[in-house]
C-alpha cells in the first residue's frame, strides 16, 4: 500500500472519514448465513422498524447506494419529465451530481439565489411562473439541503414556510438530508421534529457523511408517493443485492443515538475550529457555523500552502473561500494542529 | 431480529450468501484514518494494480456499486442512443434489470435465441441488418454473459468467434462477468485468458456473487473507450464516496486467488448437487452443469413443497424448470440435506 | 431541378405520393390573416369537431408532426419508464423508428411473433410475466398496427380480444393507425367502428399515407389519459406553431369522406396489382391483400432488375419478399405497366 | 368555421402570420407525382444546393419540423449527456421549450445573465468552471439567439468574441436562428456573413417566423459534427416522410432573396411601430428595436384593455413589459390602428 504524507485525518470532507466502529461491528453481525437478496430479509425489516421508531408510523423507507441515488429517486418519484425542481444555485443536486437529476428525471432544475445557503419563499415565488403553459417546465418540487452546503442550518419556521408555499401551489418539499443528523443535533431536535413535523414530503436520509460505510435511505412521509419506487430504484441501478449490509448500518446508526452522538461531536469540533481560526488575522469565517463545516475566506496565497499538508476544497475560487469539514472522528488535537498550519500559511 | 424458519444456507442465489471472512478483514483493514473520497486514494490505486496483475497492463478499471450499474455503464461507454445491443433473450441485461439499459443508454436491446444459454455468430448475423439505414437502430455491441444465465460456460473458441464477428462489423464485445470467476475456474483459465485474450472489449467483473459485500468493476481492455467513464459513472449515480471500501474488497478478492478458491468450491458443490439429484426419479437436469448453478425440471407439484423449506426461484414457469445455485460457503452437508428434501417432495 | 428517370408514380410507399388536391385547397383556404399559434385557433377547433363527428364525443384529439411522434406520444401518455410495450416483432414502432420509443419513454418494447402480421392474445399471454417483480419491466401497453405492416387487416373480433386481454390485465390497447383508413375501408366500417367501438384506448390516426402533406393525430378515447399531453407534446418537439395548417388538412380529410374515397381507391388498386402479378410464374403473394399493400416473394435475381425502373423496398431479404404499396393516386395504367416490368424481370 | 372578433393581423408573434404566397406556390409546384420519401428526392437536393449558394460549400444541411427540433438536434449533435450548455436565462431553449433540451440531451442548461438580450464572454467565463471534475457537468456549448429574445441584434464582433471563447475552451458555438433573417437584414449582411464567417459552428435556421408554413433547417459548418445526424433526427421524431414539402419551402425562401425581403419588411414595420408608440405618454420602449420586435413597458392597467382587441404576450409580468412582433405581412395601416388602440388604453 503506497504511503501518503498527509495526516491521519483531514478537513476535506466528512466523507473522507472511515467507518464508525459500531457500524463495522453491525456489519460483522449481519454476516450470518444466507438471507434473501434485494431487501426481503430480516435485517432490512428490522432497520425499517428503526426508522418508524424515529419518524413515526405510516412512512415508506427504501435504501439506496448513495446520496445522488437517493436524491434522484426522490425527485423521480415526485415528478414527470416536464416538471421543474426549484433549488439553491449551490444545491448539491444542482452543482455536484454531474447533471444526474436532469438526465434521469428529464426535469429542469431552476437555480435560486441563496441567503446563507438557504432559499426563501420569496425566491421560490419569483421563479414560480409559467404554470399551466405548455411551453414551460411546470414547477413541481422545492428541494432544500439541511444542513446547507454553506454549513448553515434552516430554522424550523423557515422550512415550514417553504413547505407551506409548496403545498399551497401543488408542489412538494424534498429535503436532501445528507447531513440532516448534523442539523437535528444542532437544533436539538429529533429526526422527526427536524423533517416530517415541518411538512417535508420526501427525505434523503444520509449516513455516509455521518460514519457509515455506504448507503442512503429515502423516507416518504406520504407512502402513496412511493407507489412505483421499487421499479424506479431497480431501473436506476440503485437496488443492492446484499441489502442486509446497508440495512444493518442504518440499524446501528439509529440505535443508541449513534447518529446524534456522531453529529454532535462533529458539530462541536466545527465550532472549535471556528474559534481557533477566527483569531488568525486574514481569516474570515463567512457563514454562521451551525453544523459541521467551517467556510472561511483566507488569503489566496495561503491556499496552496495549506493544501500541501492538508487536502481540502476551495469552495468559491473567485472569492477565495474554502471549506473545512469536521467528522465523527475529528479530535481536538487535529484541530489545533490544523489551525497552526493555517496560521503559519496565512502569515507568510 | 425476527426469526426465519429457513436453513442457514439456501440454494436461491449466490447473492443470498454473506461475505467471505477474508473480505470482512480487508474492510476492517481499510478503515484507517481519512483518505480522499471518490477513488483518489491509495486503496483504489492498489486495487487497480491488482487488476493489472491479473489482466495485464494498459487497461482502465473502475468500480461501481452493482452489476446493473457495471453493465449499463459498459454499454453506455460503447454506444450512442441510436445504437442497438444484441444479446440472449435470457440475458440478465434483457430480462432482469427492469429496463435499465434502455432507459439509460436509449438503445434498443435485441433479444437473440440461445442454445444452452449461449448466443452464436449465426444468431447475431441473423439480427445484424438495417446497417446504414436511419430508420433502424444501428447494431453496436454484442453482449454475452459468462458463465451464462443457464449455468453453462462459453468455450474459448465460441467467445473468439463472437469477438471476431463483432470486430469485423464495427461492433464491440461486452462480457457480463457477474460469474466470470466461476467460468474461468471451470475452464482452468486465468482471468485474462478468459476475457481479454479472447477479444472481449469491456468486462463487467463481478464480485458480489463470489463472496464480497457489494461492488462491481468495469474493465476496459482498450482504455480509450473509457474516455468519458468518470463523468458517465457520476451522472449514473454509481460513484461511491468512500470508494476505498469497494476497492479493498476487490484487492482481497484478487489476492491469493481468493476469487478462484471461492469459485472452484461453488462449482464443485454444484456438480455434487447435480450428482445427488440426478438419481431422483422425476428430476431432470436440463443444461450442463459447468459453473455453480443447477437447472432442473421437476414435477410441478413438488416446487411449492420444496419452497416451504428452501427459498429459490422458478426459472421457467411453463416448463417447470427451477434454478439452484451454490456459493462459496455451501457445504456438502447442505447439499445432502437439500437433496433429501427434494427427493421427498418429488416422490409425494 | 434535377431529373429522375423513374416513372411518375412508383410502388415504394404510399408516402412517396404527393398531396391530394382537396388537401392543397384546404391549405390555401386556411392561409387567411393571423391566428394564434400552437393550436388555440378556429381551424384547430373546427378540425377537432370533425373528429368528434367521426369518433363520437368525449375524446381528446391532438395533432403531431408525424407518425413516429404520434406513436411515441401515445405510448408516453400511457406509461412510465419501467413499463413495457408488447407488439409485433415487425411493428413499425419496433423496427422502423430508430429506437425512438425506447429513447423517449424509457420503456422496453417486447417483440412478439406475428401471424399474417397480427399478434394474438396467446402471444401476448406468453410474454406477460414478471408482473409485480421489481426486476422486470412491467407490461403496460399492447400496441397493434392496423392495417398491419404485412398489408393484412385485423378482424373486429381479433382487436376486441386483444382489448379484452389488455383491460383484464391493467394494460392499455394502442393502435398505430398510420393506415387505419385503409383498414376501415377494407372492412366497410366507420372510423369509430374500427377503433373506439372495439376497445382501443389510444389511436395514432394517420394522414400522411392517405394523401395529406404532413401531420398525424393522436386520439384518446379516455380523455383523462391525455392529462399531460400538452406538456409531453411540447417537450417532445411535436408542437407545431402554425398548427392551423395541420388542422386544416385533417378537416379536409374528414370532410365528404375524402379519407374513405382515397383509401378505397388505394385498396382497390392493390387488389388489381395482386391480380395482375399472381399469374406471373415465379411470383407468389405471401400475405392476404386486405389493404393497399402487396407482399410478394419473387426470384432474387429479379429484384435489382425491377428496381432499375421502379424504386421499392425489399421487406425480407433472406426470404426474397418485396413490398409494393398503392396510393390514392395510383392508376390502373400504372399497375399494368408495372406488372409488365415485373413479368419481364422475373422471366429473364 | 367559428368567427373571431380579432383583427386580421395581430402583433402577438411572427408565427401568428400565415404563409407567404411564394411559399404556397412552391408547395403546389412540388406536388408532382411520386418521389422517394425521407429526403432522398430532387427537391431536397435542390434546396440543399440553395443553402450552399448562401452559406458556401462544405456544409451539412438537414430539415426538421420545427425550431425546438432544430435546437435540440443541434445541441445533441455537439454534446453527450454529461455536458452543459451555456445560454441566456431568457434563451428560448431555456425558457420556452418545456425542458426539451434537458430531456433529450440529458445535459444541464446553465442560465447566464443577459445585457439587452445578449450574453457576453465575461458572463460565460464566470460560468465556465468545474472543468475536468467528474462531479460537474462539463461546459460544451455556448448557445445564442440571433436576433435575440429581446428584439436586439448581436453585432458581428460580439459573436466573434463568443466564438473565440468557445473554441479556445474546446466548446462550440450554436446559434438559434429562428429570426436570423431579421438579424442579417438588420445588419445588412449575407446569411453567411451573419453566421459562418463569425465562427458559428451549428445554426438552427428558421423559416416559420419568416413566412413559411412549417419547417426548420440545421446547418453544420463543420460537416463531421453531423456524423450521426440522420440517426439522431429519426430517433428524435423529426424526420418528415414527405420531405419535399419542407425542402420546397426553403428553396423558395432562399430564392430571389425572399428571406431578406420578408425580414426587411418586418424590421421596417417594427421601427414604424416603435416610432408610433414612443410618443405615447406612459409607454417606454425598453430595448433597442433592431429586428422585428418591440418591447415596451406600459401601464399595467392598459394591458388587459389592449388584449381585448389584440392578442399578444406579456413578456415580463412583474415589470409590466409586453412584446409586439411584426411579420412579413404587417401593414402600415395595421400599425397605425394598433398604436391608436394602445394610446387610448394607456390614457384611460
Amino acid at each position: 500500500m503506497e504511503k501518503t504524507a498527509q495526516p491521519a485525518r483531514n478537513f476535506a470532507s466528512d466523507n473522507n472519514a472511515g467507518v464508525h466502529p459500531e457500524i463495522l461491528e453491525a456489519l460483522a453481525r449481519a454476516n450470518q448465513g444466507h438471507v434473501v437478496a434485494y431487501g426481503d430479509d430480516p435485517y432490512t425489516r428490522s432497520a425499517v422498524k428503526k426508522f418508524e421508531e424515529h419518524f413515526g408510523p405510516d412512512i415508506a423507507v427504501f435504501f439506496t447506494f448513495n446520496g445522488t441515488g437517493a436524491n434522484v429517486l426522490s425527485l423521480q418519484s415526485l415528478t414527470q419529465s416536464f416538471h421543474s425542481v426549484l433549488c439553491s444555485a449551490y444545491a448539491h443536486i444542482y452543482t455536484d451530481e454531474c447533471g444526474a437529476p436532469e438526465k434521469h428525471t428529464g426535469c429542469k432544475l431552476i437555480p435560486l439565489p441563496h441567503e446563507n445557503g438557504k432559499i426563501t419563499p420569496e425566491s421560490v415565488r419569483h421563479a414560480y411562473h409559467g404554470v399551466g403553459d405548455e411551453h414551460h417546465s411546470q414547477p413541481r418540487v422545492i428541494s432544500i439541503t439541511q444542513s446547507t452546503e454553506m454549513g448553515t442550518v434552516y430554522q424550523s419556521e423557515e422550512i415550514e414556510a417553504l413547505a407551506r408555499f409548496a403545498h399551497e401551489h401543488e408542489m412538494f418539499l424534498h429535503l436532501d438530508g445528507a447531513r440532516i443528523a448534523n442539523a437535528a443535533a444542532s437544533l436539538g431536535q429529533t429526526l422527526r421534529q427536524a423533517t416530517r413535523d415541518l411538512g417535508v414530503d420526501v427525505l434523503s436520509f444520509g449516513g455516509t457523511k455521518n460514519g457509515i460505510m455506504g448507503g442512503e435511505a429515502v423516507v416518504f412521509f406520504h407512502p402513496e408517493q412511493a407507489h412505483d419506487f421499487l421499479y424506479l430504484r431497480k431501473q436506476s441501478m440503485q437496488l443492492a443485492s446484499k441489502m442486509r449490509f446497508i440495512a444493518a448500518q442504518f440499524e446501528a446508526l439509529l440505535t443508541n443515538d449513534l447518529w446524534r452522538r456522531s453529529a454532535d461531536h462533529a458539530n462541536r469540533m466545527a465550532r472549535l475550529l471556528e474559534k481557533e481560526i477566527s483569531c488568525i488575522p486574514g481569516v474570515k469565517v463567512v457563514w454562521k457555523v451551525e453544523a459541521n463545516g467551517v467556510f472561511a475566506q483566507i488569503p489566496h496565497h495561503s491556499i496552496e500552502k495549506i493544501k500541501k499538508q492538508y487536502f481540502f476544497y476551495t469552495w468559491m475560487e473567485e472569492e477565495s473561500i474554502v471549506r473545512w469539514m469536521c467528522s465523527f472522528d475529528t479530535t481536538e488535537d487535529d484541530i489545533r494542529r490544523f489551525a497552526e498550519v493555517v496560521a503559519v500559511a496565512v502569515k507568510e
